[in-house]
């Protein structure tokens, strides 16, 4: 199918909720999709069953820290840069420009790219939500190789890695993207059709657009757009309260940080924490855990359901919190290495959000 | 001609004298190089009268902190790594090896990358002695670019640069080199034949093994070394003393610090400061500077005159320490500022050894 500035716009909303306050600032990835339609590109989506085997596949992304990227507007061009690069270290077109994530500015990113390259876009991610560090694909569960990957920055400097695991690719590209000044391009994980196939969490566009159409609709016919939110994502309310401090620091090329909500309504009387590297990681209520990686945990305005990234996180927002279970891919033990809880220093056992919900007798709201 | 086991002896002790303390250290180099002629290799140098204008030329060379050479020995094929590396992707093969700098290791890794591969070694390079920084060569005055370069590891990561300027270049570079864990092997300053005669200090390899030689055939017939020293290096003795302090730390990829050396002898009652980032620096005397970069500041063991590393200074240590007017490519007020002593962050003037001399009455020993 081809895609819409409405589209587009639904795909936008949708992928900041999955994002999990991070991925970037939506709305400059959206406006960067748009105004490549505008410019007379395309934007063709395409369903993995119909993805030749050996097609060429490159995902296109942002990688540093978020909050640079509201300082540091992107031209739209420099991801484009980093997809040049690899084609000419591969001496090979990319057939299709994927994903690495189903968040915020990386989820609109490769269309922008994909509209201006003439290529078309498959509908399916690396994670199904955004993560923070490279290795932390689906593509790495099932053997996919980060590099040949390539690095651009606004200044012109353009980097190609080849490394030995995607764990060094992640060491060594975060230190190029603090030298860059906090937010780097690149074009990796390149892979053939069959593996993305085999490896990515499919359809993850199409339920973006799904969650962000649903809430659009709840808001044009009057109805309550949390709700919405809550039906179209099969999401759990978490709490609901104001924003009454928030910790952060850039630092190491991330964003990290945490955010201390008191609870209002039902939740009257309660504390909930949030802790984030990027994206929201776990959130922990009146001292129990009540979601953390991977499945997402979402900060959205109370009264208009809108997403808040982790950047935006601030005193005195009137927010709801939800958990939505992760893709299944997430959750078997080689999975929970690379994103649970105890990668990011939380010593705590994944447990599944449906089970928390069940065992603590906190219904869906 | 041809080198011999005797020229490489030669050649990277005189080396050693003009890494001024940096480098990299030259036995581990020299090894390198000598293993290479025993598997079979033959290192040819070539005067830079005799290269085609239109050859291509790569040098190569290790980065990073020396001090953590000695930590993590080379196998000798990481070099090559970064040499093929570079070849793949300038799609050619490199006609000539090159050394950036006249000093420790970085004399003798291009030799061993030239017996292993070869391919013929131009004499001359890049500084005429040893820098810290990608940037601080002659090429740089003359407008070629360090990029693209391509780095490896040990574990077999590897990185192609190329960035808008040598200050990205290096900038860049470094933080790899701290990821790859503190050494990282380079090829890099990728030229033309005619940029090389252009750019280059002529001769330096030739230099090296006529240092190296006067030394070794003072101690054989029972001569002063360091006289034989000072006399073919057209150096001038700066201070002899015993050092009494050392402080140093490896960081953001450099070996960084200073030593004291209490005065002997004709220098009893005075006291020598040096101040170095993995190469010497600036020589403060009484207060007084008595030589700083682009000059070169040598330290050598005052019996033997065999030169003294930065990482291998420690208490107690007899020392003498030389100055020895740099190449002329290096006194330009252009050059002044990417090598001058305001560069290293001191705010003192450059003056020429020799006219430093001159003014302070202090001859030659």
């Amino acid at each position: 199918m081809k895609l819409k500035r409405s589209d587009i716009e639904d795909l936008a909303l949708g992928a900041s909720f999955l994002g999990t306050g991070g991925g970037g600032d939506p709305y400059i990835g959206k406006l960067m999709a748009i105004q490549a339609l505008e410019r007379g590109g395309e934007i063709v989506l395409v369903d993995p069953e119909d993805v030749d085997n050996d097609a060429f596949v490159v995902a296109v992304a942002g990688m540093g820290a978020p909050v640079v990227m509201i300082e540091k507007i992107p031209s739209g061009k420099e991801a484009g840069e980093s997809l040049k690069s690899i084609e000419r270290y591969f001496g090979r077109r990319a057939d299709y420009i994927i994903s690495i994530e189903a968040g915020g500015l990386n989820s609109t990113i490769p269309l922008a790219t994909a509209a201006d390259f003439g290529r078309p876009v498959i509908d399916g991610d690396g994670m199904g939500r955004a993560f923070p560090e490279l290795q932390m694909v689906t593509f790495h569960l099932y053997g996919v190789k980060a590099t040949p990957m390539s690095m651009a920055d606004e200044k012109g400097n353009s980097v190609i890695l080849d490394t030995v695991s995607n764990f060094w690719a992640e060491k060594i590209a975060r230190a190029i993207t603090v030298k860059f000044g906090g937010v780097a391009w690149i074009s990796i994980y390149p892979m053939s059709g069959k593996q993305f196939k085999e490896a990515a969490v499919r359809h993850s566009l199409t339920k973006e657009m799904e969650i962000g159409r649903a809430v659009r609709e709840a808001k044009k016919s009057g109805k309550n757009p949390l709700d919405a939110l809550l039906d179209v994502s099969g999401g759990y309310l978490l709490f609901i309260g104001k924003i009454t401090d928030v910790v952060r620091r850039a630092t190491g090329g991330f964003a990290r940080g945490e955010a201390v909500i008191e609870g209002l309504e039902d939740f009257r009387g309660s504390k909930l924490v949030i802790k984030f590297q990027n994206e929201n990681l776990i959130a922990i209520r009146d001292g129990e855990v009540v979601a953390s990686v991977p499945d997402l945990i979402t900060v959205v305005e109370k009264e208009s359901a809108l997403p808040i990234t982790t950047e935006r996180l601030k005193y005195g927002l009137r927010v709801a919190v939800l958990g939505i279970p992760c893709d299944p891919k997430w959750r078997t033990p080689e999975a929970l290495e690379v994103v649970g809880p105890r990668y990011f220093g939380y010593e705590i056992d994944y447990v599944p959000i449906e089970e928390r919900f069940r065992s603590m007798e906190v219904g869906k709201a």
